[in-house]
């Protein structure tokens, strides 16, 4: 069954496709929902945080933070559902500043999470053999060459992020800032190592010295959790090869 | 073979790993080099741009732009091989601005290349049973209601880009705001469907009615191209599923 | 009359000022109002833009993108006088949203009246004992090296200003470039000399031949105009001396 | 003496300005120069920070946060002087990052300035009879109420600053958001009242509880530096007066 473009631009023409031949299709084919709810209800996850080199405080304070971003995304994407599109522009209006508070607090709930998972493992350690170890090492040169450039992309952040992630255009990873939870974004990365750059994350603790927070949380990165990840990206790699 | 972590961060502690180790790894495991080159050195590519809702002027100042955003990101990805990483900080120093200006080019290289090959199809036809269809159906409730949303997304950005893709954490389709190419970006999303939102991309030809340009191409979307994304798209849905 | 500051933070301590007492200072102290009202509504300005080197078409459309605007900021300025305070925050509030959207905004319609006045005079002419030649000769050792770095800020703008202005805190012009309408602003800057770097300003007619649009701006500069600005800068100046 | 727009345009057409004329008009004008330096070194000033309610530790953290944007700054101002501005162009270009630090460094600098000298006098007192007290009155209904939309300002800014000042567009007083040191800024406005509203201010002393460390700052800001600022303001708003 095809529909000639005319058709198909119901929206734009203003005519509806017919309901009867929709239910046909949908019928036809089996929908399984892999998808989340259309507004995404997020829940804060408990998330452990071990490590003594980080205080309990600032521990506490960051998964409040978490949980304000949850929650904010919530009302956002509760919002959305309903908000007016017919009026959107760049200016003013709802529409246009409910999508940039969605990536907003979209991007804030997720790389928290992976942060949270990735950044507290005392007991750290890579396998050389890892896929970690050798994916970073054939696109880096070096695992210390990798170490070395995440290291810069952190300290560039100012408050944001750096994350190291597949880039699905690129094919390969890349070490990038996020600035805030938003700007600077490389598009298409899949994030395997996600480290917080923003104050909260090191000023109780480590005052302005960044650098000493950044090497803690690297020497207590959850190799584990990133050889998860890793696994991913290589499957993604092979879905997105020409 | 196993690496405490102490030995691992060689860069951290100013210690080398032990080069004969590494170089026992590397032979050990064969490296499939699938990724770019590190500096990756990116070349124009030609694209028709088969419209006649466009004008041939738009046309070619536009894969200009394209143009001249490839020959930014070689030469970025190329100072960043030698840049100076031992003092990058968010205030002044030329690594943060070189990873600033990577993500900008980087994104406005990409974005261009989908948004030529998605934008440019005067035979447009989209197929009921198609994964497009199904998937933003799925996703969006209708496809009418994607189509809405979408052009909701495009009429809020500004100069930008609106972008339909698939969200990895999410895992769904998204319709998300790009300002200029690096701003407000949704992290780790599959881009499918590219409309450029930038001023240059229609004042020639429509003036400041930018509806009247969106709707012009969205009526020649190429659905065959769409549908290879989403194919992968589909993949890479596989491979994030827990 | 003094009030101890615990008087004074009659908000932060849920007090209220003895409404008498404000009532009588107010009587006493003759209060001009100079300001705009609250709630400022602006209306849109009628602006010739007498040029040979700007079509009709594109002077008609800039205007409108100007009217549009001043309604966007009479819109938002109208829903911050009674938009609830108590819950403002970062990730997600009404009064961020309104605040961001003031500013932008704002600095849009103000910009294009700067510009629609001091870019529109085929009979340019500057005299070479005007204050601004003086004034941009001292600051810049040479009229030509302003003209020289003023060009290079315009062509750095991407969709954005090339702005040349008194600088409070420095105490000299300086030239910035404005990003977007709110972007990468030097604060206290008093603006003298204004071009419009936004595609639209130029794509219907240079396509992307941005400096010739700009030069073509630069000679008909209107230095009647800006000599005004700069006389009001002077004092200024005057105001600011230590 | 008239120069005619043809020969003012001497970096345009690629001709200079007759050496002679130039020097005449050089030695008729005595040029009193009141700027800074073209490459404005600055220095970093001493701040007391005196206050019981922020620690010895936070202030030392941020003094020296601030001698960093000091440094950075004449670092940027010094290449400024020699950068090569022919090749500007928004994508990659050294004098448009350096334009772009310029305003970010140099906004730090002076918001920094301006923070150390109005938030720390643990005397604080308002007339009710100065300028301060009745220019925010009339500006903003009443005293409270402009606190209010100040705190509220404050609480919006995520990384950024609270700042009150003279607008000299809308001739009035108003609180604005700037966000990191460069974003979302109202253009042309002289500043009377600042809170930094970073993490680095707060995270220490008061954790994520920003409104108990506003209203510390706002217990202690330093009414006669303000009303210092306020009249400058007056002689402004006397200067920009149609």
């Amino acid at each position: 069954m095809k529909l000639t473009n005319k058709n198909m631009c119901s929206v734009i023409d203003g005519i509806n496709l017919d309901s009867i031949l929709k239910k046909s299709v949908k019928e036809a084919v089996s929908l399984n929902r892999e998808s989340l709810d259309e507004s995404y209800v997020a829940e804060p996850k408990p998330f452990k945080q071990v490590s003594e080199l980080v205080s309990q405080k600032t521990k506490d304070m960051h998964h409040g933070l978490y949980k304000n971003y949850v929650e904010s995304l919530n009302a956002v994407s509760s919002k959305l559902d309903t908000a007016d599109r017919s009026e959107s522009n760049p200016r003013h209006s709802d529409f246009k500043s409910l999508k940039l508070d969605e990536a907003y607090n979209l991007n804030a709930v997720w790389l928290h999470e992976l942060y949270f998972a990735n950044c507290f493992d005392p007991h750290s350690e890579i396998v050389m053999d890892s896929k970690s170890y050798l994916r970073l090492q054939r696109d880096f040169g070096t695992f210390d060459a990798w170490q070395k450039d995440f290291m810069a992309t952190a300290m560039a952040a100012g408050n944001g992020w750096a994350v190291c992630g597949y880039h699905t255009f690129l094919r390969r990873y890349v070490n990038m800032i996020v600035s805030h939870h938003s700007g600077d974004v490389m598009m298409g990365v899949f994030p395997v190592v996600v480290v917080d750059m923003w104050e909260h994350s090191y000023v109780k603790d480590y005052l302005s010295d960044k650098k000493s927070y950044l090497v803690s949380r690297m020497k207590e990165f959850n190799w584990n959790i990133i050889e998860e990840r890793v696994e991913r990206a290589e499957q993604i790699a092979q879905a997105v090869k020409a």
